[in-house]
């Protein structure tokens, strides 16, 4: 008998009706001839509102508090979806990540996964129980509560496959797969059927936020194929899976962009150990997300750092770096706002030359300025003027014959 | 070292700002050089919340499932509560009811407690933790989380204090005490220093619901002291306690009223086994909850049968009665709405006769028809005219002297 693991996530399980229909999609899947195991999340806007509690009781709650805190909502959903198969005739039972048998190290907030030992799940399965798994969560080995970091059900999901030899891990979510690029940007961008494991993690660094990546690099340690797919439909969605031989004929598997970006540039930095060090530390304490990091070679024993953030916190940055940058006596701290940040993605780079000069021709031919240039061994990424995103994306996609390319085409769809 | 259990109750963890505050006075608590240990109910309107959501995916919620949901209320505050000591500088865990050690039968929904092991208690109290447990919860021998019915807190914190050999239980709450009366409906109302388990219990099915009612006879099975007390002010309560010989100085601790009831009658009901157990079946297999029913001899082989409910249920016990009526052969089915429930309570009626006469008299003085009647050994209930239960309820605070009589005076002051 097949095995199937499904993963819902928090808007698949937003609303009681919701919870129904995944409820029904859960009995039809067993119905097919399934024995499923079903990964859930937290209702939506549940964990957000369990913190905004937290932190009007405590401006740093507990971390072990946190955590048990936080691991209500995934019990919550679990429980709830359970009620809900067994309404409709069916025959389903809510387990923990503990009860699962997800053992995790002891770091709150973000543990890792050391073992799973899913006997009671087998033993359910084998009672034909459609057994529901809270996601996100697991226990150390001193039994407490610990939960996996924000989006954790996507390693719950894809760890709990591995472990149970899965003949399939399906992520249900609310877009219909991994597209060449965000359709609302380029009408005929398409659904990919497959894509590489490296591709969709740096998709996923580069804005299109649709899965964990710390999920998807479990899933290429241990080699877990995984589907996204729609919730709200019956198509089938993306493949993600280490790369076949073919998938080298792509170039490029899709353009990704960021906008709302801000870059930041420090000017006259000495070329000494520790000074980029000193400048990264005060900004990460604060905890904003830096993105991309650009040096140049240094001349006269000087150089410039540039980076982007996202520009929401730039005003934070600013007032954070400016003694800073008086300390380590650079001559100027610059800042800009409205970037926007392009990246194409493709494992094909990797025996493809020619890639990055193919890029730089398209958007200078459509005379987009290019502010700073990052690239990765599958990824080429640019900061450009955020009001020439849009058409950058357009040029992009067409250049690199996204729309047409056959057998497996394109980039991600964001979720936002 | 003094070793005292908490029960704070929904009201009393409402909001953050109240869990603040629950936090501050069990700090407060450890300084004066006491153990502490805390039973925590859910936030106000969760439980409610979450059932609601139960029965929007399950007309009937799988008992198992619904347990593990309501249990994450408890959960969610005594993570909240420990978060908010440990803000004040306090040191505090949460235990669920599990590792808290109470162990139940597997009856879901109402399960009772077997059997408390509360070595991690103690263990956790010796390295000056805050102690903080989810109440109304706890785990059966196959590891399943139970629940112990509305109200289970109260259960968990005096189960808790007897099984640790506590000092003294607080069970926290927002009335003051335990009263002679409502003191929104007699004005000299005394707070009770003391009352006897057996009258709390006729009291708290007298309308007066402060607390659990199975709660008050494990208190009594197993010699639990407790204090019933505000959480807004500093004030003593009212201690609950196996009674005292002076106890029976004192004739009627209180006066309880009941408002808006409905008095159904069926007449000329046959005298024979199993007419009543029909009668009642319908009723109860409706969940319409039956107070007082009164049997009157009967007369030529037919009696008449009184029974009051409350009054929202009355269209509905019509409805199902009606036929049974017929079947029964009985001749009619009269029902009166808008009626209250009076009661006198107090262990002293045992050694004093004449209490019912001079209740009867008094009321009779007042011009007030009392339409049933109904004793126990410590309590005489009767059933009058809705309009007339406050007036009703003055007259008998002054026939008892229950504002002046020393050294315990009253009854209780009803939480709606």
């Amino acid at each position: 008998m097949r095995l199937i693991v499904q993963k819902y996530g928090g808007t698949s399980v937003g609303d009681t009706e919701r919870i129904r229909n995944v409820a029904e999609r859960l009995i039809e899947t067993q119905r097919e001839g399934c024995h499923v195991v079903a990964i859930i999340s937290a209702m939506a806007g549940v964990t957000d509102n369990l913190i905004k509690l937290a932190h009007e009781v405590s401006p740093h709650p507990t971390e072990r508090e946190l955590d048990i805190l936080l691991a209500t909502g995934e019990h919550a959903a679990t429980a709830l979806t359970a009620m809900a198969v067994n309404a409709r005739g069916g025959k389903a039972i809510s387990l923990t990540g503990a009860e699962a048998g997800i053992l995790t190290n002891r770091t709150h907030a973000k543990a890792r996964i050391a073992n799973i030992s899913p006997r009671q799940i087998h033993e359910l399965l084998a009672d034909d129980y459609i057994v529901i798994v809270a996601g996100f969560q697991g226990q150390s080995a001193e039994g407490e509560t610990t939960t996996l970091g924000r989006g954790g059900s996507d390693l719950t999901a894809i760890a709990l496959a591995g472990a149970l030899n899965a003949d399939a891990c399906q992520i249900f979510t609310d877009v219909d797969g991994v597209f060449t690029c965000d359709p609302r940007v380029v009408a005929d961008a398409k659904k990919l059927d497959e894509i590489a494991y490296d591709e969709l993690l740096e998709m996923a660094g580069a804005g299109s936020k649709i899965m964990q990546s710390r999920a998807v690099e479990f899933a290429k340690k241990f080699g877990v194929q995984f589907e996204v797919r729609s919730s709200l439909k019956a198509d089938t969605g993306t493949i993600a899976k280490e790369e076949a031989t073919n998938m080298e004929d792509i170039v490029i598997r899709g353009v990704s962009i960021d906008r709302n970006q801000a870059k930041v540039t420090i000017t006259g930095v000495r070329d000494q150990p520790g000074i980029a060090g000193r400048i990264f530390s005060a900004i990460s304490e604060a905890n904003i997300v830096v993105d991309m990091i650009v040096q140049n070679a240094s001349i006269d024993g000087a150089t410039d750092i540039s980076f982007t953030i996202h520009e929401d916190e730039l005003e934070q940055a600013k007032n954070l770096l400016a003694p800073v940058v008086h300390e380590i006596g650079a001559t100027r701290l610059m800042a800009t706002r409205g970037v926007a940040k392009l990246s194409v993605v493709g494992i094909g780079m990797r025996s493809h030359s020619g890639v990055a000069a193919r890029l730089f021709d398209c958007l200078g031919e459509g005379a987009i300025n290019i502010q700073l240039i990052s690239t990765s061994e599958i990824k080429i990424a640019v900061v450009i003027d955020g009001a020439d995103v849009e058409r950058a994306a357009q040029l992009t996609h067409e250049e690199f014959g996204l729309a047409t390319l056959m057998p497996a085409v394109g980039s991600m769809q964001p979720l936002g």
